[in-house]
């Protein structure tokens, strides 16, 4: 065994941004089942559904990441969005424009985090769960921003300039709910270890009304399978 | 003379990135002397000359900004420079190639992070005091690193979507020391209060030896004046 061992190729290292919810669970699962060696990232910012870094963390070590990593960043501290500023009411209704669940430059911190710890773990991809589809209107979600940000990145990194950029891995990029939902329960995601809601509570019990919960229901509807979905 | 404070113009804000060091005390000056309400960051990453950060604080109040903010953020968790790894040395003689004291995406987080703060102030500039000319081989210092930044930041943003991208204002980027400390001397720069040095003490003293104090103190003698470093 140690001979066959010895001479399988080394798989490919991957930063995998996990948030504890439905669309990073999915992204989780498919860099693993490609054979990935998976680094899952979830960040702390002081987000209001801090429950969901517990369900990332869970979902993690069940699905067999190398490493789970929190790392901390305080955007609490300067506000702005219903996420991060308690005294700002979560909408329960759609709106127009984009929602005052936007956080201020949350991607492009959140992937300036990743791209520091690729270069530190010598990963050569990135795998995140960004969706332009049935999004909520966020400008950092779509294809163009991606492609900007890799770029960026190409030039401030070590790597980059060395001749190996890191590509970003977007599998969900242009699928609707209702298909990343059918491609994770083909790749055996547990959804019911997931938290979507933007203001579930400290058991990851769901609201059923804020805009994260309405477009996930919607999904598990359309693709006619039973919502897993905690709700309180 | 209230008449004449109603009718002044709003004066545009600006996140101006402080680190504590000589080019960013000169970047923080030069964006007062021109009219800019500033809001100064300062990261606290784990790094290991964190008097920086106190030398910053002293700075950004005694020249007058609106606002000081430091924001943490755990890049030291996850090492690998020798500026947050404590097992690493900072050499002390010249190296080729990109360095061990490079912070892997360290600019891409710091401008993240000054890009959430302008959101939510509505800042329309970002001032940082990146060079490409005296540096010590960062590839994050470059101007085309920062117009890729920019490419980025307006597809990022609430603010660039909507038609009001931001300014980023490098005005060291093609200075030698020599003419950002000439610079800052004619602005009135008390450069005794800044700390440049990788390994300074608890009591803000530079070791003359790094990478750092090395290229300020060249700047100092080339610039005829008296170094007002206080060396260990």
């Amino acid at each position: 065994m140690s001979a066959v061992n010895a001479s399988a190729p080394t798989p490919t290292k991957a930063i995998v941004l996990v948030s504890g919810g439905l669309d990073s669970a999915t992204v989780l699962a498919k860099a693993l089942h490609e054979g990935r060696a998976c680094y899952a990232l979830s960040i702390d910012y002081g987000q209001r559904h801090r429950v969901e870094l517990q369900a990332a963390e869970r979902l993690a070590h069940s699905m067999g990441v190398r490493e789970h990593r929190v790392m901390r960043v305080d955007l609490a501290g300067i506000g702005g969005s219903a996420l991060t500023d308690m005294n700002l009411r979560v909408p329960e209704q759609a709106t127009s424009g984009i929602p005052i669940t936007y956080v201020p430059a949350r991607n492009t911190l959140f992937l300036s985090l990743c791209l520091a710890w690729a270069e530190v773990v010598g990963a050569s991809e990135i795998h995140l769960g960004v969706n332009a589809v049935d999004y909520s209107g966020y400008p950092d979600c779509r294809p163009e921003y991606i492609n900007a940000f890799k770029t960026m990145a190409t030039l401030a990194t070590k790597a980059g300039v060395e001749g190996a950029p890191l590509e970003f891995c977007t599998p969900l990029i242009a699928l609707s709910k209702v298909e990343i939902i059918r491609l994770g329960l083909r790749l055996g995601v547990d959804y019911s270890k997931t938290v979507s809601c933007y203001q579930a509570d400290d058991e990851g019990r769901a609201c059923g009304k804020c805009d994260s919960c309405r477009i996930r229901a919607q999904g598990f509807y359309d693709a006619g399978v039973v919502d897993p979905t905690r709700y309180r």
